[in-house]
């Protein structure tokens, strides 16, 4: 953000000086400020360090890891393989409870859901949308050819290579670009510790520093059922980063809002987060309580649950800070400052137009839409697994009859494979939970859209949720990976011909739902995307591209040193150490240390440097991201931020926003003395 | 307000003119606006009319209600007796689900926890209250003061007589009342009609109207184990009122936020409604899946479950309301008139000083507290029956030591039978249900507060919050109501020797309660109550009386008349009839009509006004109000608002705000034709 310092008005630096100072910025990998950094950090990073970080990077579904060694192998959070331990576990095994090692090839189970994506080119396409959409006064028919043209770019990229090819839309459309991967899609389990200590202290210390979390889970890249050949990695560095040592993270941070207007702020703030957050708290009682009931119970909904809070806890700091009035001043003043600052060109401002008032304009279209569409549309109403099976089978067979550019984005023909391998999976149902997240979103569904709305009406006209959410899981074959195969490949005849009942569910909405989505897409959408492109347009034309745009789960690169804050006039020092992780431990989840660790107390240097907390600027996405030095090596592994840093949505907080890693010291302690993990060591070790 | 209109200036017009026409206003009985009403509604009211409605109306513990016979009989709403009938059941019988009718005086059971109070007498104490803290700067000294001012004046007119005397601040502390109430404490069950058609519709059609609920529940006062001479009580008129006519509701609504500040009300929208939103929708995903699991759960939870959800409903509109940030700019409007008005008299100024300022400043102090406060002190970390009684005994013995006017105001002489009341009562006490409450306030006090707050520390250092309730609650023998006695009346010394779980777990945090209490009484509510008295003079000094205060829970008479209003261009018509009922019924709860009418439907008249919607102003706590005519004569009984009632919190919506009542002619078709309750007919008839 700093050159918009050096082009805006005097007056708005009142509003941006918080950012000046902050080594804020989550960079593409294109547009990456080398001299910046460098003279800032005394560094020496040039474009081979770059792309070794690049290529040693990987996405995976929910998150980001790392290539750490030649054969493979990935290293990432537990949080984000913690849905694949359950999916690996069974009635009398919970890998999550008792962590995971693989001590031979044979032991590493895959993952079925996984994917892990390595960024291997990126090319500028920002032109060729730009003149599918020239010329299109409509804003609803310019968002359809938009989304044709992208449709059509993958399309053509993908034909003829191995590639996946995925088009990324920057600066809230500023920009567009087709992002080049190479797609591993045969993930296995090497290693997890027990959850007990990768969660230590889990939904209360979530979020939370100082810390103490062994937050670390390993996967191996497989094709054709041996271990990849991964010669872009990263090589371990035990020692850890000093403080005040710069250090850098590459990963995929998910979304951030720093660039939407007051309006669309006003929208997250009023009507999107609250709504969101009564569900959820509500599904969270669901699940506390569900799981009661057995310990069975218990292993079935842990992970969901764990995700559920973690949700939780960002969407109500998020709305703490949109609660900020101080905030909200703040982003009108910037507003106001480009607006001011594009009024001084008369030739931009006649480009631009009111895109503001444009906005404001679609937000109070949307405040209608939001319900119907939330629940018929984005899946709140139809909750489950058995629910998205059916919705991907009867929406996809449909979608896969139309030419490619004319279908919904999420089943082109890019997108298929990936669909493909969720629906054929073979990962656990169960009836009982799917009863109880149909139930509900059945039962909430009838509430924020009322009893007399025509699809709650015809669903629920002689059925209470709960028994209609009853009588469609039961009744169901969906559960079977075979029978879902067998529709897929049926296609849109079979789908038609089927008398699965959750395909019946399915059926009989998806025109109510496809309604509500046009609706939407051409009252909100469309007006909307057409705003921010003249926004961004005229942003670029002040500023260049000398600001970062918002975070869209891409790689980015973004830097900063080891460093803690002051809270209250109490300083935080950026490093824990392990011995006091046994004073605080309670013996009772989620503070419990596992046996394998007491066993071993004495053993432990408690002195090891366990979490520490640096100012990189990193959100949700970005666990499992490699902290890296100048030098190229691993000094951590991310895995959370401060309470602060949930502001980071908004905006940066140079002053309080910190993000959270796992010490590399508190890995080899824990792989060599407790877990005797030799074999793992000695492969992060080479 | 319409004086407000007169005295204030021009510029203040424009927020004003919206209350002009409205018939808005709850009016305390001293200080009813005869003139302005009988203008308006050209009607002939005296006082009279007034005594004979005061002496009618009865506020119940959580409702009003009001004599409907000379012996006794009180009509209130089905919600209001939910709580004894669910107190009734057994596991054998559930009378929410059957409904409830005595036939006979000896099948009137009694509701143990249920009061009537009659509102016998009201004396201006303003005077007195000011002389006590005449000269004391500092507010907290003021403060307790104030306080101990009213214990001594309650203390002084219950001394020799035998009615109930409770002070009452009007005006934010602009004036200071001593009501007077004659107190039954023997309420028997009479009838109640199925929940099913009591609250047909349930949630979903909770705060909506067109509605169709016989939202009825009848008890009987008794003195000396006989029928309660009731000479004052109101006649049914069972044709009901027409469109426009004129009708009153009195009643006792439980609070207004009208008169706070911005800062005020802007820490209810960023810190108490979301907070409690997040706990009760948790709280009630808890309920449901715990009635999930059997019948017996499901009637165990019920009645809990739909308060919770009622308040749900109206805790999320009245976010909805705040974060229309037109109501926040039409209230910084109204402050700043007031302010200016102030401002043009320098004695009145001098007088005034800045408390919105001061108020702010407390606002702050608030922030750190507010947690610790409802946790420790405000009962959100120690929930359920068990540790409500176990910190009436602990606390109750305490303070029951000290002389009256320094106890805390809950405890004093006047308080005391209320107490030994509930104490005493033989309600049932579900182990299942305590855990799960127990164990959610703990675990959600450690969420709050944090793992390493001192009293979270030592409470949960060796077990989990669900561990820890269940210990408490296994091993607490305070269900028996005669172990509940025998502490009491032991006192202090009984409480101190007492090993009971649950008494030790009071015992151990009362201190900190009490610390965490203190601090907020000082710094947030005494100088919160210094300020708005100011503010109240100040407004009594410009606009005298002629503004109403805002609900307390205390008895006010509003008027209005029977109208519907147009939602988004359609116009909503006042009444509905019983033929929709059954075309909307689905035969699923919570649409589901019962057997006792499906039975008798051919015999029904179903052009019967079911419910209708009137513009009176009303609010929680107005439950089981009278809707009554001109001649005093009962039309209708309040249960609801629409959605647009909600924001009555912060402001009269004259536009859109609607109560809504059961009209008294399906009270007779059901009673006639589907219950026969002839007796019961005839009593109302009389």
């Amino acid at each position: 953000m700093k050159r918009w310092l050096h082009a805006a008005s005097a007056a708005s630096l009142v509003f941006f000086c918080s950012a000046a100072g902050a080594d804020e910025g989550m960079w593409p990998f294109h547009g990456f400020p080398f001299d910046k950094v460098n003279t800032a950090l005394k560094t020496h990073l040039d474009q081979a360090w770059l792309d070794r970080a690049r290529l040693a990077t990987v996405r995976l579904a929910n998150c980001t890891g790392s290539f750490v060694s030649g054969q493979g192998l990935i290293l990432t959070n537990h949080h984000c393989v913690e849905g694949c331990l359950a999916e690996l576990s069974s009635k009398d095994k919970s890998y999550n409870d008792d962590g995971y090692l693989a001590r031979t090839g044979a032991e590493e189970k895959r993952c079925q859901t996984q994917v892990a994506d390595v960024l291997t080119q990126m090319e500028d396409i920002t032109a060729k949308v730009n003149a599918a959409t020239a010329g299109k006064a409509d804003a609803a028919l310019a968002n359809e050819a938009r989304k044709a043209a992208l449709t059509q770019l993958e399309q053509a990229c993908e034909s003829g290579s191995q590639l996946k090819c995925q088009s990324v839309t920057l600066y809230e459309g500023g920009q567009y670009w087709l992002y080049k991967y190479k797609r591993y899609t045969d993930l296995r389990m090497v290693f997890a510790p027990e959850i007990a200590i990768g969660s230590f202290g889990g939904d209360p210390d979530n979020f939370q520093f100082p810390r103490w979390n062994l937050d670390m889970g390993v996967l191996r890249a497989y094709e054709n059922d041996s271990p990849a050949k991964t010669p872009n990695y990263l090589k371990f560095n035990f020692a850890g980063p000093a403080a005040g040592q710069a250090v850098f993270v590459s990963g995929h941070p998910g979304s951030t809002d720093r660039q939407l207007t007051v309006a669309q702020l006003l929208g997250e703030r009023n009507v999107d987060l609250p709504q969101w957050l009564l569900r959820y708290s509500e599904l969270r009682g669901r699940y506390i309580q569900f799981a009661q009931v057995s310990a069975e119970n218990e292993r079935m909904v842990a992970d969901q649950l764990n995700g559920i809070e973690n949700s939780i806890k960002v969407r109500r700091k998020q709305l703490d800070a949109l609660h900020d009035d101080a905030l909200i001043a703040r982003k009108t003043a910037e507003q106001q400052a480009l607006e001011k600052a594009i009024a001084k060109d008369a030739k931009l401002k006649a480009a631009t137009g009111n895109p503001w008032k444009d906005i404001e304009a679609a937000m109070e279209k949307e405040a209608a839409l939001f319900q119907p569409y939330t629940f018929l549309e984005n899946g709140a109403g139809f909750q489950g697994r058995l629910a998205s099976f059916s919705r991907a089978l009867v929406r996809g067979t449909a979608e896969r009859e139309k030419p490619n550019t004319e279908r919904f984005r999420e089943y082109t023909d890019a997108a298929l494979p990936r669909i493909e391998q969720q629906l054929g999976a073979a990962v656990p149902v169960y009836p009982e939970m799917e009863i109880l997240r149909l139930g509900w979103g059945l039962e909430r569904m009838r509430e924020w859209l009322g009893p007399d709305h025509p699809v709650v009406r015809r669903l629920l006209a002689k059925e209470s949720p709960e028994e209609l959410a009853r009588r469609l899981v039961t009744g169901s074959k969906l559960a079977d990976p075979a029978t879902r195969m067998a529709l897929w490949k049926g296609g849109k005849a079979a789908v038609d011909a089927s008398t699965d009942p959750m395909i019946q569910l399915w059926r009989s909405v998806d025109g109510d739902a496809r309604a509500v989505r046009k609706s939407y897409e051409d009252s909100v959408e469309a007006p909307v995307r057409n705003a921010t492109e003249r926004i961004a347009r005229a942003r670029f034309a002040i500023l260049g591209t000398s600001v970062y745009p918002d975070a869209t789960f891409t790689l980015r690169l973004n830097w900063g040193t080891v460093q803690g804050w002051n809270e209250n006039g109490t300083p935080v020092e950026p490093f824990t150490r392990l011995g006091r992780t046994f004073e605080r431990a309670t013996g009772a989840d989620p503070f419990r240390i596992p046996d394998s660790w007491l066993k071993v107390k004495d053993k432990l240097d408690m002195n090891t440097p366990f979490n520490l907390s640096t100012n990189n600027d990193i959100v949700g996405g970005n666990s499992g991201s490699p902290l890296i030095n100048d030098k190229g090596e691993i000094v951590g592994l991310m895995f959370d931020g401060n309470i602060h840093s949930i502001s980071g949505s908004y905006w940066f907080d140079t002053v309080k926003n910190r993000s959270v890693a796992v010490h590399t010291a508190i890995i080899r302690e824990a792989l060599t003395k407790v877990y005797g993990a030799d074999a793992l060591m000695s492969e992060l070790a080479r």
